[in-house]
C-alpha cells in the first residue's frame, strides 16, 4: 500500500497512510538505525514552532493566505504531538538535520494538502520546499530548533527539579544546624561540624551550578533564524529573521533574541557545547552529593550509619532485607552519563568545518537527553531519597565522642607536637582522647573539659 | 484495573493486564523516566536466557518439574521477544539491576501462574525469588546478562558488519592500485602514491580495530554466574554456576566460559570498559577514514574532487542540485558518540565499591548502544557511501601534474637545498615545476624527465 | 652532607643545605616521581602569599613581631622565586597538598631561622606548623592557593592574548569585507559570502568564549581562607579569614573575596571545574578556527588554496620547498590537550569525599596548565599565523565563479525543482552554470545576470 | 654571542655554544612555551637511535664511512643523555614532530661536525639533511621514535611495577584466606567473604589489565620507519626500512618488526590510541583497589576500620596525629589523569588527515606521560601502602558479629520473605539477627547455630 512521491532526484514509493514525501523515506532507507535511535520529539516540536511562525510571516511576504491557513493548522498539530508517529529518522543522518527539517516540511505539506483537497501527501498545492520552508534553511532552522528545545526542556523541567532540590537542601541545612557530627577528610576522622553545615555546602554547590546554567543559557537564547543557508540571509526577505524570532517568542512564552553573529550561528554549536558544559558542572556537584548521601547512609551496622534512607523498595533478589541507596546509584549513573554526553558533545562542537557545523542532531540529542536525565533523576531524588531522609541522632553522637581528632582544640594551648603525642597515643592504646590526655600529664581536667567541647568547635553558621 | 502484589515490604496495586509484581511497580513509581530511557530488550532477553538455562538446572538440585515447565515455557516467551511491553523500568535504577532481574523473576512467575492456574501474576505456585531467582542473585545474573547481550550484539550485527567493511576497503585497494594521486601532508600538497595505497591504510586501521575487538571480547566470554551475593556462590548448591553457563552456550550457541575469579566479576566491569575501549579504537579509526573521504568528495568545484560519492539524496533544502558526504557525516556522529560513550563507560567501571559495582545499567547500555551504533553505521556506510564511490580519475591525473612535491624526486641528485629552492621558485613564480628546474639550470631535461616520474615514485604494493 | 629535622613522627635526615625539613623529606621518598612531574611554581608562589597575608595578620593576633619580620622576609623571598628549588614534590602526593603546604611551611620556617640564628632549617624559633602555618589548615590554603595562581595566569597571559586574538579578527573582519568567496557547507560548495564574513564568525565564537571565560572566573574570586581544617574556621580568630583575603589582594592587585560558603570551598572544586570547562569551550572555538585556517590553506596547487599562511621554516625534512601550517597544527594539538585536561579535572570534581576535595593539585595542575597552554598558544598564532596571513584574491574570484551553487538565487524565480536541474545538468555535463541555464530555456540571459550577481548575495554585514 | 647557521629558507642567529641549527632555532622563536613543556627526552633517545641505526645501514649504501663514524659518535652521545639540553623545543610545534626530528638532526650533524673539523654545527661535512636524516623523513621517524620510547618505557618500569603489584596482591589473597570479614554491596552490609577473596579480585584484575596492555603492545612493535614522506619509501633503498629495524632491535634489545602496512603507520596513529585505552583501562582498576582500600582503612573510629595503613607522614598541618590514606589519593589522581589524557590521545588519534596524522607530537607526550605516571604511581603504592597495610582482625571479627546479612543463610530454610521478616525486625528493633530470628519462632536455636555460620559461608576459594 504505497504511493509515489518525487523530489529533485525522481520518485520514490512510500507508504500510503504516512504524510511524509520522497526525502523522508529516501533518509529511512540510507539511515537505517533501530527506533530508540530516532530524532527526539522535542526537536520535531520545536521545528514546527518554527515553521508556524515562518509562515505567519510568510503571509506578509505573498504566500497565499488559503495554503498559509492550511499550513498553519498543520504545524500546529504538529506541536500538539497529532503526528507524532510521523517522523520516523534517526539522529543519525546528514550531519545538519536537513532531512529532518525535509521530514517536518513534508508532513506539514502532506497534512496541509489533505486539509485543502482531501489527499494525503504531495507537493500541491503546498510544496514542502517553496512554501513550508520558504525563506529558510535546513542551517539556520535546524540549529534555531536545537536552541528552543532546550530552553523548553529547562524551562519544563530541569529548572524547577533544581529549584525544589535546592530549597531542600535549604531546608536541611536549617533543619540540622544544630545536630553536631564528626566531620572527615580524607576519609579520615576530623574535627566536628554539624549536619547543617554539610548540608549547607551542597546548597551552595547547587547554587552555583544553577548560576553556572544561567549564565550558559545566554548563549542558547540566540537564534539563528535569518541566516538561510551560510549566514547571508539570501533568499530570506529583509527582516525576516527578526519578525520570525518575534513570533518564536509569542509562541513559546521564552525570550529568544537574534544571534548576534549570523556566520557564529550557522558554523559553530559554541553555544550548546558550553550548556552543556553547564550540565557537567551540574553533574560533578550531583555526584559528590549522592556520593557522600552514600556512604553517610552506610551500614545499617558495618558501615557509618549516620542518615537514613527512606526504604522505597527490597535491595536484594537473594539478601532479604536489604535495603540499598538506590536513588543515589541512579544519580550518579546519570551524572556519569552526563559526563559522558558532555565529551560527545565536545567532539561535535569542534569538528564542524567553514560555514557549517555538521553533527547538530549528535550535539541537539545530547544536549537535550542530558537535561531531561538531569530533571528526572534531581525530581526522583528529592521524592525519593532527600525528603524522607533522616539522621539517625544517636550514632552522630556516638561518633563524635569517640573522636581522637578533637585534640585539634589542644593545639593554641599545647602547640601542635604535643597535642600529636596525646592522639597518637590514645589511638595506640585505643582508650579515648581525654584519658590520653589525663595520662599524659600534659592539661588538667578543667581545662580539657573546657576546650575540648565539640559543640564550641563548628564556628559561626554559613551565611546561607 | 488494578491488582494487588505484594513484596517483603507490602502490598502494592498494578495494571491488572500486567504480568509483573510489586518490586517493578515500586521501581516505577520510583525511577520516573521517558519511555526512550527503557532497558535495553537485549539486556532483557539474555536475563530470560539466564532463568531458561537455571531452571533446567535447578531441575536436578529438587525443583518441582511441573513449575519447572511452566517457568521455561515463559522464559522461552520473554527471549522470543512475545512481552516486550513488560519490561518498563529504566536504565536508571538501582545500581546493580536488581529491579530489572526482579523484573524478569516477576514476569516470568507471573506468567507460568497463569499458564499453570489462570490467574496473571502472585507468587504462587510460582514464586519470583525463590523459583525463577532460586540460586542466582542480581549481582551475578546481571553482569551475565550483559556479557550475553553484548555477545550477541556483535555476533550478530558489528561483526558481519566490520567483515563487509573490511572487504570493501581491500577490494577497493586492489581496484585503485594503479590510480596515482598527489599525497597529502599537514593538508599540504607531498609526493604521490596510489588510491588503492591510500585505502590499503583504511583495510589495515580495520583490520587492527577488529583485532582489539577480539581481543577484549575475551574477558566477556566469562560470565558471574554462580558467585551469587558477592561471588562466594552462597545459597547456590555445588557446580551450580558451570552448570548453568553450558546451557548458556547451549542456548546462544556462544563460548562462554565460567569467569576465572568470582569476585572481580562482581566487583568489576572491567572487561566491559575494556571492550568499549576497543569500541573506541573502532571508532578513532572509523572518523579518519570518514573524514578523508568527505575531505576528498569535496567540491564539486572548489573542492578536492578525487571522489564522486553516490548521490543519494537532495543535500539542501534550500540550495537545489547539493549534493553532501552524508554518511560520512553519518559515521562521524556516531564515532563521537561511541567516544562519549566511552567516557561514561570508564566513569561507570572506576566507581564501584567493594562487592559490587554499581554502575552496571549505565554501562551495559553504553556498550550496548555502541555496538548497535557501530554495527548499523558501518551497514549504512558501507551500502550507501563505499559501495558506489568512484574516482574521479582525470582530477587525480591533473592534480599530479601540477604538484610541486615532485621535486623530492631530485633530491638524491641535487641535496636537500637545491632542490628544495627549485620548488620555491616554482611556486613564487606560479610557474611548473619542470619550468622552474629548466631555468635554474641545475638539472637538463633528461635528466628531469628520468626522475621526475610520478609513476615510479609510488614504491611496492602494500603487502595487504 | 646531611642535618636532622623532626616532626610528630620522629627524625628524618634531609641534604644540608636544603631549607626544608621532615615533612618535605618524608614526601619526596614517598613520592618518588620524576623532576618534570613537580607542583607547579605558581602554586608555591601563591601559597607564599597566603603565608605573607597570614603573617601579617597573625602579628594582630599576637604573633611575636620579630619572628613575623622573619617570616615575611622568607615569604617575600620564596614569592620573589629566589628558592624555587626548594620545591622538588610531586603534583601526585596527597590529595589535599599537605605536604606541598608544608613544604612552603618548612621553607619559610628554615630560611627565618637562618635569618634570626644564622642555622638553615629546623623549628626554632620559628616553628613551621606553629608560626608559618598559624591558624590555617592546608585544607583552607590549598584551594586559596589554586585559585589565587589561576586567577594570576589568567591576568598575566591568558586575558591579553585573548584581546588580541579577538582584535586580529575583528580587524580581519573589517578588512575583508569585500572579498567575495563561496561559502562551503558539508564541505560541498555552497552560496557566497565574503571572507570579511567568515572572519566575523571567528571573532564572534572568541567574543562568546572570553564571555564564557569570565563567568567561569567569578567562582574562582572566592578564597577559601577562614575554613581551616573542615570549613568551622577552628584555630583561627575571629576575623581571621577576610582579614587575610584583603591582605591577599592588596599584594596581588586582585579582587579576591571571602568564599560564600565555607564547606563548599574545601569540600568542592566545582569552581575550578567551571573553568576548566570554559578553558574547554574556549579550545572548542579555537580547533574550528585553526581548522578553518589550514583548510583553507591547503595546496599550494592540490587544496584549496584560499589563505597563504607566513612561511615561517621548512616545512619537510625529506620534502623541499614544502610549508606547512604548523602554528594551526600546535593550536589542535594544545586545544586536544586542554579538553583532555578538562575530563582529568571533571574527574577530580566529582570525586570529592565529604569535608575535603582530595584530588586538588591533580585539579590545580591541570588547570593552571591548561591556562598556560592556551595562553602561549595563542600568543604563536596571532604572531605567526594571523598577523602575516592573506587571502589569495585570485583564487577566491576564480572559485566563485566556477560555482554550481548560484542557482540558489534562482530559486524565487524558478522554484527549488527547477532550479535544481539546471544546477544537476551543470554538473553532469561539466559545464559553467550560466551555460546550463540558457540551455534549459527556463531563463534568459537578461535574468540570469541580473539574478545571479555573488556580490549581491551577501546580505548585510555582520553587527559585529 | 652567537653564530649563523642557514637552512633552505635564509640564514638564523644561533647561540654559539649551541649544537644546533637554524630549523631548531625558528621553532624555538616560532613556538614559545615554558621549559616544562619541553619534548619528552625518551623521544629524543629514540630518534637518536633511530639516526645511529640509520647511519649504520647507510654506510652499506654508499655514506662516506668518515661521515658515518663521527655521526654515530654523535648519535650514541645523544643516546647517552650527554646532549640532554640540547633539546629545547616545545610539544607544541608543527603536529609531524618535524622541527624535533631537525633538533635531533642538526644536533648530532653538529656534534659531528665539532669532532670532524673542531668546529660546532654547521652543515659540512656533515649535513642534518642530507646525511643525518638520508632516507628517511620526520613522517616515518618520529613515529617510529614515539613506538621505541613507549616500548622501552613499559619494559623499564611499568612492567616490572604490574608485575611487583600483581605478586603483592597475591601474595594478600593468600596470607587472608581465612580472615571473615562483611561483605558490602552497595555500600551496605552483605554475606560474608574473606579479605583473602576480597584480593583475589584485584589480583584478577591487575592481572587482566596486564594481559590487555600486552595485546595493546602488539602493534606497538611494529615500526614505520621505511615509509619515508607518505609511505611509498621515496628515496630510500630497497630494504632501507627492515634494515634499519633490524639494527634498532639489536640497538634496545627489544622485538620490534616492520610495519605491516607503511600507509597506515605514518596517517594513523591507531596503536598507540589502543595501548593507551589499555593503559585507561589499568587506571580503572587500580581506581577501583584504591578506593577500596581507602574505604577499607577509614576511620580510625568513625570509619569502617578494617584495614591499617603504614604510617608514612602525618596527616594534617593542622590537625595532630591525623594519618590518611596518601598513597590512595596520589594513586586515584594519577588514574584521573592517565584517563584524560586517554581523551587528549584519542582526539589526537582521530584528527588526521590523509596521508600523516599531525597530532604527534601530543599522542606520544600523553601515552609516554600515562606510562610513567602508572609505574612510579605503583611502585610508591607498593612500597609504601601495600606491603606494610595489615587488617584489624579484631574490627573484621566484630562487624561480622553484628551483620544482619547472614540471615540469607536461612533462605533454603525459610523462603525470602520470611528471612526478610526477621532481618527486618533484628534492624528495626537495633537487636542481634539470632535473637530476632529466635523470636520470629520461626527456626530452632540449633537450626540457626548451624546454618549462620559465617565461615560456612565464603564458599570455595577462588582459583588465582
Amino acid at each position: 500500500m504505497t504511493r509515489i512521491e518525487s523530489d529533485s532526484m525522481g520518485s520514490v514509493a512510500v507508504p500510503a497512510d504516512a504524510y511524509w514525501g520522497a526525502q523522508t523515506q529516501r533518509s529511512l532507507t540510507n539511515f537505517a538505525f533501530p527506533a530508540q535511535e530516532r530524532m527526539p520529539l522535542s526537536i520535531i516540536h520545536a521545528l514546527a514552532i518554527i515553521k508556524l511562525a515562518a509562515c505567519r510571516v510568510n503571509r506578509s511576504h505573498g504566500l497565499d493566505p488559503m495554503l498559509a491557513e492550511a499550513m498553519e493548522t498543520a504545524a500546529q498539530e504538529v506541536i500538539d504531538g497529532r503526528h507524532d508517529d510521523q517522523f520516523p529518522l534517526a539522529i543519525w543522518q546528514t550531519g545538519s538535520g536537513t532531512q529532518t527539517n525535509m521530514n517536518v516540511n513534508e508532513v506539514i505539506a502532506g497534512r496541509a494538502n489533505e486539509i485543502l483537497n482531501g489527499a494525503r501527501g504531495g507537493k500541491a498545492p503546498v510544496h514542502p520546499n517553496d512554501h513550508v520552508n520558504r525563506a529558510q534553511s535546513s542551517n539556520d532552522s535546524f540549529p534555531t530548533a536545537l536552541h528552543i528545545a532546550a530552553q523548553q526542556a529547562i524551562a519544563a523541567q530541569l529548572g524547577p527539579a533544581l529549584e525544589r532540590l535546592h530549597e531542600d537542601l535549604l531546608g536541611k541545612q536549617a533543619a540540622w544546624a544544630d545536630v553536631v557530627k564528626i566531620g572527615r577528610t580524607h576519609l579520615q576522622d576530623a574535627v566536628p561540624l554539624t549536619l547543617g553545615q554539610e548540608f549547607s555546602g551542597y546548597a551552595s554547590q547547587i547554587a552555583r551550578a544553577r548560576q553556572t546554567i544561567t549564565h550558559a543559557m545566554d548563549g542558547v537564547w540566540e537564534l539563528a533564524q535569518g541566516g538561510t543557508a551560510v549566514g547571508t540571509g539570501l533568499n530570506a526577505p529583509a527582516g525576516f529573521g527578526p519578525a520570525v524570532i518575534e513570533e518564536i517568542c509569542r509562541l513559546t512564552g521564552l525570550p529568544f533574541r537574534r544571534a548576534r553573529n549570523s556566520f557564529e550561528a550557522l558554523a559553530s554549536r559554541d553555544a550548546l557545547v558550553g550548556l552543556q558544559g553547564a550540565l557537567v558542572h551540574l553533574a560533578v556537584a550531583l555526584t559528590k552529593i549522592a556520593n557522600d548521601i552514600r556512604l553517610m547512609a552506610s551500614g545499617p551496622r558495618a558501615g557509618l550509619g549516620e542518615l537514613l534512607l527512606p526504604e522505597n523498595e527490597p535491595g536484594s533478589s537473594i539478601m532479604p532485607g536489604k535495603v540499598n541507596p538506590t536513588q543515589c546509584e541512579m544519580m550518579a549513573m546519570v551524572c556519569a552519563q552526563v559526563i559522558g554526553n558532555g565529551t560527545a558533545t565536545t567532539l561535535g562542537g569542534m569538528q564542524g568545518h567553514l560555514e557549517l557545523n555538521t553533527f547538530m542532531p549528535q550535539i541537539g540529542a545530547n544536549v537535550l537527553r542530558s537535561i531531561t536525565l538531569l530533571g528526572c533523576a534531581i525530581d526522583n531524588f528529592v521524592d525519593h531519597a532527600l525528603i524522607g531522609m533522616q539522621p539517625d541522632r544517636a550514632r552522630l553522637e556516638g561518633l563524635v565522642e569517640l573522636s581522637l581528632m578533637l585534640v585539634t582544640a589542644l593545639v593554641p594551648h599545647l602547640g601542635y607536637e604535643k597535642a600529636a603525642g596525646i592522639a597518637r597515643d590514645a589511638h595506640k592504646r585505643g582508650v579515648g582522647l581525654r584519658q590520653a590526655a589525663m595520662e599524659s600529664g600534659l592539661v588538667d581536667a578543667e581545662t580539657f573539659d573546657r576546650l575540648v567541647r565539640p559543640q564550641d568547635m563548628i564556628g559561626q553558621r554559613p551565611p546561607g
